[in-house]
């Protein structure tokens, strides 16, 4: 008998170490760094030890875990709902702004500024109840082609992301999102495209209410802003999902640069990484300059910090979930 | 080799029939309506069958886990921290709601009305990091006395209500908090009275910020009042901190009545669940009138909803989770 198990038993326990738990990241230090740090996190023999409870990992979305270029997907998204509904009453373009966006002018849109913004996402993601608008939001980013890529968007996550947020969770620890994009906009996908349920996504809060005088009790959004989850507020958003300080954050512009200084300021093992947007031909190269996903001070502290830079370019083998 | 496993075999596959998962229920309609409704959604094999996913349960705190009277334990705190801040620095006590507070006139703190209340949180609530008030707040449930009973706050959660979330969660179902009490000082507390990690908190919130100037990146509890998760707000925090409705909801108070009503309102299986505080001699009597816990719409119309009306005198066989 003992014969007959010797061999399973043995495989069984080599079974976790055979198998790379990152598969599209190339060999390196950012891979090392990572896989050294879960293990010692996860290790009851090591002084590095986390229980259960204290494993939270936190990730932007936008630039992170999915491509945010030529423009944030929602925008391109509140511009389409926005054409569709002037196609059906064009009285609803009350301003210089919402008639830019309606045609697709983003700098037009771009020059009413965040006021401008807002009244595009008032237009576009008010009055409707979160459930429709998350089918509506699904439905687009399942079917409409990216302008350069001509992938569906749900299919420009990045396949070494997705990884990560698997091997976390597969190491016990809970993966959040922490995005300063629109909350319901991220429940849409969150789950199919990165097995994260909704409610472990944080992100901008738009005015909400309840009634029920209609007969059916219903849950609205009612347009505005009423929580902008960038910047500082990530941390401030944290506390307020979460209620406590993550040991693990992952982020691409200096809109997580609050969120990766406070996480790695805490007691014990703390991990910061950095996706650092090298790779124009397989995906997009940018980082200090432009319109979105900016990057000076994270790239200039990365080093000093401690804090783990990803060079897309070098460190994966495959960018995109979806083939292309 | 059969008989040897025929018993234990046996004896495990009667055991969770055998085991009353509600031990503290007394026989009666309450307790068959709950363990009905668990044992419909969690057969496979019935048309009310709801997947892990789905099963997600909420409970107003005050009232429905644990006591508030005379008053909020979170008021209690407040005055107490109060008059503790004003030994050292009278001078922070600048306005009549103040001084009756820090001299535990109750009325004469509630003539301030809600704006009142909003002083006595900020000077008790502001300036102070969340996790240094949850260290206080956590001090003061498990040492003082409450005013009444004698027993130690954090003894007066409900032992009843205990069981039925560690039912709950042992049939797969995830059990939140949703209170008008504040998150943080329910946050301090929940874990070890409930079993309810902060993430599955939702309550009342208040301004908080971040900042690294210090050297020390540092959130900070500001005083103030950004959200109130009470009445038609509990829908609001709901989907805000869950993102979806949930099956089940249980409450106290008519400031429950739209959480249990829109919760009750979705499609197939609900649950509505009322405490009503019927037991004048093991707890405190009182429903349709006075300053906390008003129930008056809840008890008039659980009846045609189908909500659960639990007679705590009829239906608990003890109350409290520690010994009077």
């Amino acid at each position: 008998m003992r014969a007959l198990f010797a061999t399973p038993f043995l495989a069984l326990l080599a079974f976790p170490s055979l198998a790379d738990p990152l598969p599209s990241w190339n060999a390196g230090d950012s891979k090392v760094a990572i896989i050294s740090f879960v293990e010692a996190v996860t290790d009851p023999a090591s002084e590095d030890f986390v229980p259960v409870h204290d494993r939270i990992a936190v990730f932007d979305n936008d630039g992170n875990l999915w491509a945010e270029q030529p423009a944030y997907f929602q925008l391109l998204y509140a511009i389409d709902v926005l054409k569709q509904k002037a196609a059906d009453d064009p009285s609803i373009l009350g301003s210089d702004v919402l008639k830019a966006a309606a045609e697709g002018d983003m700098e037009g849109m771009m020059a009413g500024g965040v006021e401008g913004l807002v009244e595009v996402i008032n237009v576009s993601h008010g009055g409707i109840t979160p459930e429709d608008f998350k089918a509506s939001a699904y439905d687009w980013l399942t079917t409409t082609p990216h302008p350069t890529t001509g992938m569906v968007f749900s299919d420009m996550t990045y396949q070494p992301m997705v990884e990560l947020l698997r091997y976390l969770r597969d190491e016990d620890f809970t993966t959040y999102i922490v995005s300063g994009g629109g909350i319901d906009f991220i429940r849409a996908i969150s789950e199919e495209a990165y097995g994260i349920p909704p409610w472990q996504v944080v992100g901008t809060e738009g005015n909400t209410s309840y009634s029920a005088d209609s007969g059916t009790p219903t849950v609205m959004k009612d347009g505005g802003v009423s929580f902008v989850d960038d910047k500082e507020g990530k941390p401030v958003g944290i506390m307020r999902h979460i209620g406590q300080r993550p040991i693990f954050a992952s982020g691409n512009s200096d809109g997580d640069f609050a969120m990766l200084e406070w996480t790695t300021a805490g007691d014990g093992p703390r991990f910061g990484l950095i996706v650092h947007h090298t790779d124009g031909e397989r995906e997009f190269a940018y980082d200090r300059e432009g319109h979105i996903g900016v990057l000076n001070r994270g790239l200039d502290e990365a080093g000093e910090r401690g804090w783990t830079l990803v060079d897309m370019a070098q460190d994966w083998s495959r960018i995109w979930m979806g083939n292309q």
